[in-house]
């Protein structure tokens, strides 16, 4: 006997599994919910999903996941179009945006330059950063890539684009997070906080 | 600003993160990486729960989920039919069937018994057990419900609904794992297998 009692529960089960991080218990668990619940709630999601899918599209300025041509940051006008912040993905501009610390732009990839995945330069949407190099007022840079060897590679990838004019350039500080304790720190970043010291201040946090 | 850069995003964000175990990170995750595959592939998934949610069917003799009137065990006609085990859901009878030592067939409950989730008897398919049984063959039941308050109390209730006339009732056999050492085990377990402890058998697995 097949292990499933129904083709359409195999079915599920075997699209549901295809989504990361999803094994074929956890996408039963899923399906046999999903039969338990009223159909409406299984319209409702499969509905989210394909619309989601077809209907989005990116920022034509910041690559960015948005419902217009310009996402929501880039066709607000309080925001700095000085300041532009450049990410691996949609989720560090939520991240960034949820610490309130950021009034600028953001310049979304979509991904760091993987040689081992295939992940090439010209995979990501750098060359759509370049030509905003040369159309937007952009005094400062800050490359707030993942402390990767591939989050590194792409950092100096896009660093070698610059133009000659003076340019801005950070990146975010990288350290121990506050509220650590040091001895549980890795000791790789506990070695370049050491040597990356900053001047002290009162009321740091 | 909102916290989701896209309503559409958002929207699927929110109905994938109603499913069971799937918190608002994992459904952003699952979103994000639905948007980097083919549009194909959003559509498959989608159209395989929303098929199996419309489309699946419970077997009218044993309450298994099917894809015809009757399932697959019970239009098996190599099946026992004397035999009837009885298990809380779908999964119990895969996971019964995975250990290919049963050739009976299957009557599935469809929860157990639990006044504080509100599931009464009234709720599950003992009603159809009971048809059953004045109906078919069945010499001996196998009730192999789980090893809980809810699931006793279950066990008792189809047991006081069972007729006079001499039928063999069992319950699986409830011990130490096979392969566990004895000092792992919990002590209810180890207590209860020291009590029904059963005769040695050379050659016993």
């Amino acid at each position: 006997m097949a292990e499933y009692s129904s083709i359409l529960l195999e079915n599920a089960v075997n699209e549901l599994s295809r989504l990361p991080g999803i094994g074929r218990k956890t996408a039963l668990r899923l399906a046999l919910h999903l039969l338990k619940e009223p159909s409406s709630r299984t319209e409702l999601l499969s509905r989210a999903i394909t619309e989601m899918r077809s209907q989005i599209m990116h920022c034509s300025r910041c690559n960015n996941i948005s419902d217009s041509e310009l996402c929501t940051i880039c066709s607000n006008h309080k925001r700095d179009e000085n300041v532009v912040c450049v990410v691996e993905d949609v989720r560090d501009v939520m991240a960034i945006e949820r610490t309130a610390t950021y009034n600028g732009l953001y310049h979304v990839l979509g991904g760091v330059i993987n040689p081992v995945e295939g992940v090439g330069p010209n995979d990501l949407s750098i060359g759509l950063f370049v030509q905003r190099l040369q159309k937007e007022p952009i005094k400062e840079l800050i490359l707030a890539l993942p402390s990767t060897i591939e989050g590194d590679t792409t950092a100096f990838y896009i660093f070698k684009q610059l133009p000659d004019y003076s340019l801005k350039v950070t990146t975010i500080a990288k350290g121990i997070s506050i509220g650590d304790a040091l001895e549980f720190a890795d000791e790789v970043t506990l070695g370049r906080s050491i040597l990356n010291r900053v001047p002290y201040q009162k009321n740091q946090t």
